[in-house]
């Protein structure tokens, strides 16, 4: 049979033991159960996808991080290849927001209009391993497209608030902005187009080095200190109520654009509705989110407990074009299936309404219509709903029946030849 | 934004549109509630597995068909490289048997003796693509490690054949037979051991080119044909019960090891007890399976109405030891999950208990506290269960209607500004 195989998996990924799918499971189903309720249908697309969309400016720095599926057959030519992409012709998908911009131009007859997606699969990253960063993770997205009004933003925010509750998540703050505000934010104060990227880079930061790391941080990289006077002072006592868009608004006058300050406080007003206090919405002209292809409204979710955000999204007006051709609204809230498994994993969640175990142990040399006659008494206990584990008897019961407790067991019978 | 990216899916993969997504999630649900209720515990391992794992002749012909994945950063040299294996460091996985190997050598510390999985998940064949066959394809199998026992093959069928009952299948019939009598039945006809693979090939056509075609088939390629007489005897007049397994051995006599019919002969007593006569269990000698690594029972299940088989199985006690040194007894079951699948849409299978839906359309201009109120109203909806779509009320009310109908909306209400 040859030699000894690897045991491990490769670099950073993981095999997932019981325990951890048995959690897994149930944030699955109630994902399931909450966002169909909203009528968001369930979609799937390959975890493969062509190289040509993949390596097309939608994914930012995930675009470095693609595993690249080798060419097959004739068409593989190593001895006339210059660079990976000659050898590759598809990849893992990074995320599941550009398989849903493919899907959408390629099914949208076939859907709903306007089509409400829900996405659960994993995505894969060749990031550089570290603790609790994986290759392959679980992606959870609920996406709307073709509605450019803000009710996407809003049921977007109140599925995922309503899920976040529906597992037991309390306090935490959803935090919403506008790319629009933000841009409108830095023409005003004098900025160029062309530096507004690295100043939301800056911006970013806010929570790790505070207003004055901000301050300084712009004045190194030699922007005029006059618009870093001006851009910084916007933040200066903002409030994070509808008022701060409303006082946002007067201070930037023909900065910004008419109507995307109302827009903002809608979606405040539309979403905090349903939340019977278990959280709070405010407005956070620091909010930028990472990704390039946000046109419109973006939000995040986290809560206090945990440094980094557990949910985020935002509108991407132009995505879904760059297949279809025409111009598709669409907005989308993710949640980070595997930060929320972590917490749940440190908090010893434990999953509600488990099934009786009940093991039947059976002596060896127990077999013919003995054995069927047992096997039929388990299948009837399993019809009344139990888990019925039916195995052979240990030599160690003792030590047997001690593990399956572990495992979850409360009822034994014992089963002997005679 | 660039040049206009490809909408289609890479070849051979597709895009699970939302009606047969219902229905897979329903399938997915029914096989974890059945398959647990058995004590099988689900488990995950990644998509990716190493290329020395891949390609160790576990997968027989599946090795030919591995996507592989492409080393990265400074691993990859390009220029030096002669072959597909210089390139890659590992690939797709092409089953969920060998994955489960690794997982179990692996992780066996962690779990219950004997190991009872559930697994389910897409595998991946770089086939040629033709209708019905797909290169992503979803598996999912049961494998019960750690008992040498035939109470895990009883168990496997039993769980398979409760789960086909409870999606509604009646009829099918379960086929079962050893790899060692299949054996005994070549050495004693008088074949060379060296032989054997290849008459197995031929043997297995029986379904379709009946025993007289075996005969001249084996005729063809040179065999005795004396050989083939005593050989193609053995299945002439062959009872398809426990009377048939005693038969065969009387014959076969000392060319079969002891013990091996009555383990055979006991499996089908176990197996069929639960069965309320819905399904047959009989034993065919003609039963090959095709993958090499079998070294006991084997099993499948066939439906009249469907050419192919539904479900696959049987023991393989050699092939953890290729990951963790010891001999590891294991036995698996494996439904054909697609196959399933597009025999259900095919008789227009009906989802049981989908929830009520109902829609709310809200006319433009409807914001601020009057929306707010609407979403309360929807969440209040929600929590009796109902699937509640919030969406802007189109141009064309009554079109817009009727597509929701057929998306299963039964119930409408309309806001109007005032």
């Amino acid at each position: 049979m040859g030699e000894k195989l690897i045991k491990k998996p490769v670099t950073g990924m993981k095999d997932i033991l019981p325990s951890e799918m048995e959690i897994r499971d149930y944030v699955d189903s109630v994902v399931f159960e909450v966002y169909s309720s909203f009528g968001f249908e369930h979609i799937e697309t390959p975890a493969v996808e062509h190289i040509e969309n993949l390596c097309s400016n939608q994914g930012g720095e995930n675009e470095k991080l693609i595993f690249r599926i080798m060419k097959r057959g004739e068409k593989l030519d190593i001895s006339g290849a210059a660079s990976e992409n000659d050898l590759a012709d598809s990849g893992l998908r990074y995320d599941l927001t550009l398989p849903l911009s493919r899907y959408y131009a390629n099914n949208n007859q076939s859907l709903q209009m306007p089509f409400k997606a829900l996405q659960t699969g994993n995505v894969f990253r060749a990031e550089r391993p570290q603790k609790g960063r994986f290759r392959q993770f679980r992606q959870c997205d609920i996406d709307i497209i073709g509605d450019p009004s803000n009710l996407a933003e809003i049921e977007l925010i109140n599925a995922t608030t309503t899920l976040l509750m529906r597992l037991g998540f309390r306090g935490f703050k959803v935090r919403v902005n506008d790319r629009r505000l933000l841009k409108a934010m830095g023409t005003y104060a004098g900025f160029e187009e062309k530096d507004l990227p690295e100043v939301f880079i800056i911006l970013d930061k806010m929570d790790k080095i505070g207003l004055d790391g901000v301050r300084s941080e712009l004045s190194e990289r030699g922007y005029d200190e006059e618009k870093i006077r001006k851009y910084t002072a916007l933040f200066e006592g903002a409030s994070d109520g509808e008022d701060g868009i409303k006082k946002l608004k007067d201070t930037l006058g023909g900065s910004l654009e008419e109507g995307i300050a109302e827009n903002l406080s809608d979606i405040m007003t539309g979403a905090v509705s349903s939340a019977d206090n278990a959280f709070s919405i405010c407005f956070d002209p620091t909010l930028v989110r990472g990704m390039g292809y946000y046109t419109g409204p973006i939000f995040e979710i986290e809560m206090e407990e945990f440094s980094s955000s557990v949910a985020g999204g935002g509108r991407y007006d132009g995505m879904i074009g760059r297949f279809s051709g025409g111009e598709v609204p669409a907005c989308g809230f993710s949640i980070g299936f595997e930060r929320i498994i972590s917490i749940l994993l440190d908090k010893g969640f434990v999953v509600p309404t488990a099934p009786k175990k009940t093991a039947f142990l059976i002596e060896r040399g127990i077999a013919g219509e003995k054995l069927a006659g047992i096997m039929q008494e388990a299948a009837e206990l399993r019809k009344s709903g139990d888990t019925v584990l039916v195995t052979r008897m240990a030599k160690n019961k003792k030590f047997q029946k001690d593990n399956l407790e572990k495992a979850g067991y409360t009822s034994f019978k014992d089963f002997y030849r005679d």
